[in-house]
């Protein structure tokens, strides 16, 4: 029988931890194209989760899905001039649309004859490619807003990747809106924000700070990004989910106007927002150990598993006389169950590998057990266990799972509001910086003073919350670097 | 207020009345990228339903979802000889990862320092990138099966396109399947199939065909292909599902070996399956008519759509008091339903776009209706209507919409029989199948008779059928061209 590899130790290698983790959790691996990653079974389920949740979020939001093209003319790239310098260099190119016969019989080779007359990129983003289209969808009030997402691959061609944080093609939502009016755009964008942040902080149990980001860190083309940011374990920040407010910038390049309700000719105003297999990272850093995944109840493929402990195919049977049923009224209550009677691994190693795989609540039961109408309960988050009695247990499972949801999220705040400090001269902020966490620190408000603190400390500004952090206050001050005034203080952090 | 534009008469002109229709009903229209098309929300709508009952139906048959990469390295295409002769030669090529600004400063030109060291290729279909992560996976009877799926996008880079008939994108799911004997393999296969015709017939409302592919139709790399096969309103035949039993062949180009029970290295054996967008084209060709959509109530996106008839704001008022109440109660009980009360639209333009979009119930209620306690109830696939009491309407509504379903089933399964027919000789063929329709036709057996046929007339094997069609008798013969002998006959049609 196989005998149990352990993960590198967290405090070890955080990084090394988590890409062992990824791997022999069964979330996804690398593939045979250079950055391209593989999402397997169990990994896809829980996005497949995340996507159900989400969309769901979306729908009540009036939301409508829709898919446009996995191509974009390379010219629609240059019509945003800000978004062409963030986002055209890197990317994948298709040049030509036919392979033919080697001419000298070496399997497959590029038909010359078959070049493209106007490359196409993959998509990084679809701004332009949909605004080409929301042209021919509007004309008059009456037709807006438009509230579309798509479900869907893109593709950023990033020369240093790893699984689920920096991906080459990465599965992601975007939500593309078209407006009538400024307001209504701006407030769209930020009630998507809110969105995010409640599916982050509920299903994902991932506590999130909500702010704006600063000019530096903005999408290319919008005039302002929301953004919710959360703290890993090592104490550096993930932007978990953006929404942008694109004012009316895309409109003016793809020339998108409607006729208002006063009869006159105006451009549309636009948002788009967007959350993608990253959120799998940030799970991952944010909950697991050094056993291995911890999943939020909500999200977990499998919620409670089940394992009989025997060694006579006779003791199975008897076990399952009493787990079947049991198993059988947890799904009846719509909890997601697993029985495992295998017989070719050891209890032991069956423990270990649902740890492995972040099995929020085991039970397992042995002779003993069925002798004294009895059952081991096990908590993944905690690692406690004790054994309680069969008669209520499924209340008690239910309760259990909705205890571990919480604890999870409450021990991850817990984490960020320990490692979350102000801190009010440069000089502290060079040595705290090494540290980790978020740094709150006042700031001028200008590019040069954040590009400095970026070039010497590495460190980023990750928002400008919309509200105090808990514990905060809002306040005005100095800048940290030139002592030039500050409306309040913003959030400092090495960033993923 | 806008006018109704009636679509061309499917007699008039059939393929432009299924263009019309498409981009009329909201469906999915043309993109800026050639050959590559937009799902329209409406459209998408009606896709996610497709996905969800299949989904569904995949996963009890133990199928578990994953993703794989986009884009697959032009060596993994001909390592399996006979798939690349099939697939490679169409296809979009990524030849470089970087644009640059254009020194001659007119946009974005691609970089020619970056030129991949091998070219890669968007996945036409996700076998060779498959099998090749497979061999990973793989190294134990204990391993297998492997039973996964993906929902994803696949390009073809096709010289003709129509919109969800044949697309260069399109979206599609594809099934891998790897087992440890061919029986099992072979098994899998064949009931993948089952899997899809009762998809087919009982939400699609779609009547089949069961049958396996002629040597000359199989997919490129299959020992056999199973598929089912429908009938459109103008005769032709159009393949609405495949599953492929694949031997050991892409086990053994990408090396995939595991040890067996009695400890012995084997290659393993494969299926794959899929259905793609092309389902939307098979429904929109079956149910609908000059008037639009129809659309079979499992997945029509609105079932039933709610009009009230009014003049003043008072009235409307007056009628929501009995409507609302009315589409609370049809949402509790499941049923998909929307409300009108647009004040910019006369209710004939509402009744002729919902009969467009192909809405299967329509009610209307004025203020008549308001003082003799009654409803208008209109179906959408027979067009009739009649004015009922309120009384009771939930129950009468659930039983309208089963019966719709029904209609639909039974409206198509009668064309197809009174289009389907006996044919014993060339001569007679060479007539008849000018006339469309399926011809049930003695073949002997070889790849010759059949181009011939096919040469002559444009009509192929559409399948050699598992079960001989309702009305008809398995039964040997000869050969329509050459007489030789045949074991049954096959379906003849003009396909799309």
């Amino acid at each position: 029988m196989a005998t149990f590899q352990k993960l590198t130790p967290r405090s070890e290698d955080y990084s090394k931890w988590y890409n062992e983790l990824v791997v022999k959790a069964d979330l996804a691996e690398q593939s045979a194209v250079r950055g391209c990653m593989v999402i397997k079974p169990y990994g896809y389920a829980i996005w497949e989760t995340i996507q159900a949740e989400l969309d769901r979020r979306f729908k009540e939001q009036g939301v409508h899905n829709a898919y446009f093209p996995l191509l974009i003319p390379k010219s629609f790239l240059s019509r945003e001039a800000e978004h062409v310098e963030g986002f055209a260099k890197e990317c994948a190119v298709v040049t030509h649309h036919r392979l033919m016969n080697d001419p000298e019989g070496k399997g497959v080779v590029v038909d010359p004859n078959a070049k493209l007359e106007e490359e196409l990129i993959i998509r990084p983003t679809s701004e332009t490619i949909i605004w080409s289209t929301y042209k021919n969808w509007i004309s008059s009030y009456r037709d807006l807003p438009i509230l579309c997402n798509q479900w869907c691959n893109v593709m950023r061609w990033e020369m240093r990747t790893r699984l689920f944080l920096r991906t080459a093609e990465f599965l992601w939502q975007e939500g593309h809106t078209a407006h009538a009016t400024k307001e209504e755009a701006e407030d769209y964008a930020r009630s998507m924000l809110d969105v995010y942040a409640d599916f982050a902080e509920n299903v994902m149990a991932i506590p999130v700070v909500r702010g704006v980001k600063s000019p530096n860190e903005r999408f290319a083309g919008a005039l302002n990004t929301y953004c919710i940011e959360a703290m890993m374990q090592d104490g550096k920040a993930l932007q978990a989910g953006t929404s942008h407010f694109l004012g009316q910038n895309f409109a003016k390049s793809f020339d998108v106007q409607f006729l208002s309700k006063e009869n006159k000719y105006e451009y549309v105003w636009a948002t788009s927002w967007g959350v993608s297999t990253r959120l799998m990272g940030a799970l991952i850093m944010t909950h697991s150990d050094d056993n291995g995944l911890v999943l939020p109840p909500a999200l977990a493929p499998v919620q409670v598993v089940i394992v009989p402990i025997f060694k006579k195919s006779e003791d199975l049977a008897r076990l399952m006389e009493h787990l079947s049923p049991l198993a059988d009224r947890l799904k009846q209550m719509g909890i997601r169950v697993k029985v495992d009677t295998a017989d070719n691994a050891t209890p032991g190693y069956k423990f270990a590998d649902y740890e492995l795989k972040g099995v929020p609540v085991r039970l397992a039961m042995g002779g003993r057990d069925l002798e004294n109408n009895t059952i081991e309960i096990a908590r993944r988050d905690t690692l406690t266990k004790e054994t309680i009695s069969l008669e209520g247990i499924e209340d008690k499972i239910v309760a259990l799972l909705a205890e571990i949801q919480k604890n999870c999220y409450q021990k991850a705040l817990d984490y960020r509001i320990a490692k979350t400090r102000e801190c009010n001269s440069y000089e502290e902020f060079k040595e705290e910086i090494k540290k980790g966490g978020f740094l709150l620190c006042h700031w001028d408000g200008t590019p040069e003073t954040e590009e400095k603190i970026k070039a010497e400390t590495k460190a980023t500004i990750r928002c400008i919350p919309l509200e105090a952090l808990p514990g905060y206050k809002e306040e005005p001050g100095q800048c940290m670097v030139t002592g030039k005034p500050s409306a309040k203080r913003v959030v400092f952090a090495i960033a993923y």
